[in-house]
């Protein structure tokens, strides 16, 4: 994952430890010193002095792993300056895994015991016995989520395995419980065979009461879902696909309002086959849009294509493509209101951009490094967005996938319905109102804390429309 | 589940709120009617005031769900005396489940996100990819266990399924918390065939450190336990079985001491031949017994019996009963040094206990309801044990298996080995100093913060020792 060369990131910070004169000017010299070497300096914490000498920890944010060893180099040069100790911040605060798992209530007493376990919890067994639908009410079935992968796409990584994508999906589940409220537990399959991820999740689906896929290939994501929806009466949902289309949905909804155009007649272009594009592409036609035209590296989809096919493929190449276009994602991008990328760094130029139609709409969405960075695009395009934190319009996943589960939760809903996605994008949408509106604001920050509570209600609003919300009513057991 | 009919249980306590005049002389009515049909009162909370009318909160103690209805019916017939509302506590305490999934950090910041999740995230990813082992640094692993269970033979309710077995496993996993500072997950399992429950098991087992299995009915739990332990490369402990014989094993050694006697030349009888008494068998061999005989409802197990066997039970049957009785438990008790019930309530008379050995040793674990009551052994036999926490000598699983995960996470132990068991029974003892040792304290309460302690330090001594420790030296993360 390499980074632009000007980006500095807390995900590459490093913690130094300095022992040096207690004397004037020495901490400009140290602090100069970082900053010759291009690192950016954030907390300095005093840990020890004496009349003598002072240590000092200094945590600053580097490009990357290997401009961080260059700045420790730079700091051991500084003469008088005694490095102590480097510590990579984001290797420490991974040590030990970043969740836990806690009792509700303390176990401190017999009487707690007794009630948390034998015998009164023989009870609460005989209860789920007689009326199955009970485990909703009595376990942690209630607000809890696997959050299940197979390693074999993760982030810009690849197929790397299950072990190595649990910090991940530790990271999701994380995110769950901040946004979302939910308790999310990692499942990370040892297995990339369809139908043995399949048999493992249903395996432990008593637990759960949705699962939430991550990170796993095209096209086997698509087989996995399926059956698990077949197979499974609790909501099953890919987030890569699906996160991804509302949030896109969300943001193109805003875009359009800001530039005046309809979705039915827009001319999209969407860059990317596999999970995440093919999953937008989807959500758009259910949207109402009638000219998307998919690209992959072998250049548009259109149902005769034979080159790099699959299935699902063929399907989407069926509903989309009206114009029969042909060719690379250069040429069919003459003309076109919106270009959504969902695949990889660098793939388009500011020509690309100058050849679309006027007040043209780009999403690239390539994480870390964007299809085209905002700078080549700002000033030609009208409306840019990428999935990064660190420029206007962050469209990230995050702003979906909590507040949804947290929707299909609180309603108990069997299944994922396309109603509820296009209800949650509308919902998300319609955070910023028509007077914030503005080519730098068409979506919200990830750290807004209305967006889940808004895609809940939507979500579980769409439950109960749909037929598919199994609570009624707040239970409360009493004799 | 019954319970004898003198035990008042929290787990069957109930909340009743009653609204009556303001008056002196009604708290004494309520409470003397509640007295008069047999419930315990805790708590007595006002809840509003008037000046005619009080609401009050009573926690009453039932000696079950019937004898907690009779209590609210007797308080429905004082006159003045409403019943507002009753809530059964151990279900309120249930509501949601008892477990709850939380982050270690708080993801506040844009800073807290680059590290936590990506980018920063990634290079986690990369380093366990690049090594493999330090998917136990860097993730939950370290500390994690998985609770197991197929629901087939869970407390003392039999065959009741995956779901309905989740509040034990839950409050398993709050055991785990409390006791051994373990982050443990229940894992309910949909399907009772061996192969499904060890593939479904090896394919979620990247994310854990550990793997509890629990309440599955024998022998499927041998077969389960030996397949998973040959494919996995983390420990593998059924707690009915290991568990349960360390802490006899641990429970014996005291008595031991106190009787004078030594494990070589004991005549031990076990009734029960399940999961529980064969592994405590196995135990006790391994520990220097000699002379075992183990019953089941067919009568006592030797090499020739075709009566209701199993390749588990033809096993132990070659390794015990050397003098090869034949006959009942009643029968074969004649002598008997030892008696070790793991089978069911009320197996044992006063007269049984009558015909064992002088300083006979009485451990009558069924629960709720033990093989004989301690007031019906209690002069006969020397020492009495049972697994309830309302008698002395309560000989309860969960002073092993807290600690026992703790010493195998701590030394990232590969596997279990019968050194552990026998190094945790005699920590355990060990805890007992000989001036504090008598017949009503052969075993340190469940609430000894002590045990977990020496309990983890032994079996990872013994890690060490056996050459199944991968843990070298704590390793910190730095450049």
């Amino acid at each position: 994952m390499s980074q632009p060369e000007f980006h500095l990131s807390p995900g590459y910070s490093i913690t130094v430890r300095l022992e040096y004169p207690n004397e004037p000017g020495m901490l400009g010299k140290v602090a100069s010193r970082i900053g010759e070497v291009g690192g950016s300096i954030g907390a300095v914490d005093i840990v020890q002095t004496t009349s003598t000498y002072i240590t000092r920890d200094f945590t600053i944010y580097a490009r990357n792993e290997a401009h961080s060893q260059e700045i420790v180099r730079a700091l051991r040069q500084v003469p008088g300056v005694k490095v102590v100790k480097v510590s990579d911040r984001t290797f420490l605060l991974h040590l030990g895994g970043k969740l836990r798992v806690e009792p509700k209530i303390p176990l401190r007493t017999r009487d707690d015991l007794s009630m948390a376990y034998t015998p009164g919890v023989a009870r609460i067994c005989e209860a789920i016995a007689q009326n199955p639908e009970d485990v909703f009410n009595l376990t942690i079935k209630r607000n809890c989520v696997a959050v299940v992968t197979d390693g074999s796409a993760v982030l810009g990584l690849g197929n790397i395995g299950a072990a190595a994508a649990l910090p991940v999906m530790e990271g999701k589940a994380m995110l769950f419980k901040e946004f979302g409220g939910v308790d999310a537990f990692p499942i990370a399959v040892n297995t990339q065979e369809v139908d043995a991820i399949v048999e493992t999740v249903v395996n432990i689906s008593p637990v759960f009461g949705g699962i939430n896929l991550e990170d796993i290939a095209a096209p086997r994501c698509f087989e996995v879902e399926e059956k698990l929806t077949a197979l499974l009466d609790i909501p099953v949902f890919h987030d890569d696909q699906h996160g991804t289309a509302v949030v896109v949905l969300a943001a193109l909804k805003n875009a359009l309002r800001l530039v005046n155009k309809e979705l039915e007649p827009l001319r999209i272009v969407i860059n990317g086959a596999g999970a995440a594009g093919i999953a937008v592409a989807r959500l758009l036609l259910r949207a109402g849009a009638r000219d998307i035209v998919l690209c992959d590296r072998a250049g548009t989809l259109y149902p005769e294509r034979t080159e790099n096919m699959n299935p699902y493929k063929r399907e989407i190449a069926q509903l989309t493509n009206p114009r029969g276009l042909r060719g690379s994602i250069h040429e069919v991008l003459e003309g076109a209101d919106v270009f959504i990328g969902l695949s990889g760094p660098g793939v388009l130029t500011s020509e690309d951009v100058r050849r679309m139609a006027p007040n043209a709409i780009v999403f690239a969405m390539a994480n870390p490094v964007p299809e085209i960075l905002p700078e080549e695009a700002w000033g030609i395009a009208r409306v840019v967005a990428t999935g990064r934190s660190d420029y206007p319009n962050q469209i990230n996943n995050v702003l979906c996938f909590p507040g949804f589960f947290r929707g299909l939760l609180e309603s108990r809903a069997r299944r994922v319905t396309e109603e509820m996605k296009l209800a949650a994008a509308e919902a998300i949408a319609n955070l910023i109102k028509p007077s914030e509106l503005n080519e730098d604001y068409i979506i919200p920050s990830v750290f807004d804390r209305r967006v889940a509570e808004v895609v809940a209600q939507a979500v579980a609003r769409e439950a109960y429309r749909g037929g598919v919300a199994r609570r009624r009513r707040r239970r409360i057991a009493s004799l």
